[in-house]
């Protein structure tokens, strides 16, 4: 299974000025297509401070990094410059980034949203990108995404404001990923149980898991109308899907013995 | 000014099935203390991950460092664990902590919410805390806190759910954080400019940071009824909260000036 890291890049999010959804978004997407996320980092927008979060994302052996934020026209939208700087390459006036940012004015302009086309050197800081990187058409705003190999390792910049980063992950990221085949499937079931009290299932859960130890077990307390009950999510990767269905179905059994399960819409 | 990091322990977020919405809170508190976050982590629930990420935010300067999740009574809650494994410490039974989680389950038991009263080895796993740290009490659930000082480094231990972290957040670690008095104040302000251009606002806003060096100037799209504006946040940190206030205001003199300022309610 491939490990990936999300890094979010936004001084707006460690003020919580603003809930970072992308992270959220992004590991639901990654994980539905077999991607292992190992961690998710939310960095201020400091030029170190992004290149140490990816070096170390680099260092802990993800082999998918994205990142989110800070690849606008003002001084503040660092993050290329720190992968640059993370992966030392020099920063490159990109032909074909130019020409995307360029259209994408003009089409801004023809729309009646910005008061001119043409380039200035604000929107060509969104053209220069790491050497050796591919920029990503953006269809909703301006500064396009950027794909780079740095050894095994695979860094996807993409913009901060959601419904530009939804845009360039579902156009041109998640297509590139799934035909990676990473030769791995991730599947989860749950079971609401009949048990009220962690303390008494944990016990339980360490029995089943001898019996099933590829599947982790994780129960999470749930309000059912007035009461609470607890589920049991069952988790496991595998190399082919039946095979983990029959893992997780297996562990569902033991779970429904053990502990019960509620009856649906109680 | 205090920094501090905030680690999310937890495989739910890294699989996408939960968001995050502890991390929000404290960064959004913790800023209204003064204290300046410099970065969120969400990992797995792995003792040698968890441990690496608090030895990391130690080694980055972190002066407080609080974690949610994890602190349950199941095989997979293992932040208390990775909290005495980074830290050099044994795990010991704490008799105060012990009560705590006692007397917890005897209140459950009496409102009808578990069977049984009385301690078991999973509820006791609960009052296992790393020597020389000190419980706090959860009025909610059943994990208490734990509260360590590690050097010159705060370390808090709050529960994933987020009813149980709030109410430990708000009743043990705020008060005790603002005793502190970290010695700074943070204040923002935001104006929505006339501009709707980011890349037109991005010399100006190099320009007026010359004129206020100690302002971070940051500006977002946002949507105003069928159009889009640019607002810009002002934001500074100082030890007094009129200089800080004086210089915010200078800084959206100058924005209104350059920019102009939309009409509110349109």
């Amino acid at each position: 299974m491939i490990r990936a890291v999300i890094v979010a890049v936004g001084r707006e999010i460690l003020r919580g000025r603003i809930q970072d959804t992308n992270s959220w978004t992004l590991a639901r997407r990654l994980t539905g297509l077999g991607y292992e996320v190992m961690r998710t980092v939310a960095c201020d927008d400091d030029r170190p401070t992004i290149a140490r979060e990816i070096r170390r994302a680099i260092e802990d052996g993800a082999s998918l990094i994205l990142t989110t934020g800070g690849l606008g026209p003002t001084d503040d939208d660092l993050t290329l410059q720190a992968l640059a700087e993370a992966t030392g390459r020099p920063l490159v006036l990109d032909q074909e980034a130019r020409r995307m940012v360029d259209s994408r004015y003009a089409a801004l302009h023809r729309a009646g949203a910005v008061e001119a086309a043409g380039m200035t050197r604000a929107r060509e800081k969104m053209a220069w990108i790491p050497g050796g990187a591919r920029p990503l058409p953006n269809p909703v705003g301006t500064a396009p995404g950027v794909w780079l190999e740095e050894g095994g390792t695979t860094v996807v910049a993409l913009p901060g404001v959601p419904g530009e980063m939804a845009a360039i992950l579902e156009g041109s990221v998640l297509p590139a990923l799934a035909s990676r085949q990473p030769g791995a499937v991730y599947v989860e079931r749950r079971i609401t149980t009949e048990a009220r009290d962690e303390s008494e299932v944990a016990p339980v859960l360490r029995r089943i898991a001898r019996d099933v130890p590829e599947v982790f077990l994780k129960s999470h307390p749930t309000r059912f109308g007035a009461d609470v009950r607890l589920q049991v999510f069952a988790s496991t990767w595998a190399g082919d899907r039946t095979v983990a269905e029959e893992r997780v179905a297996r562990a569902l059994a033991l779970l429904r013995e053990a502990l019960g399960e509620a009856p649906p819409g109680r």
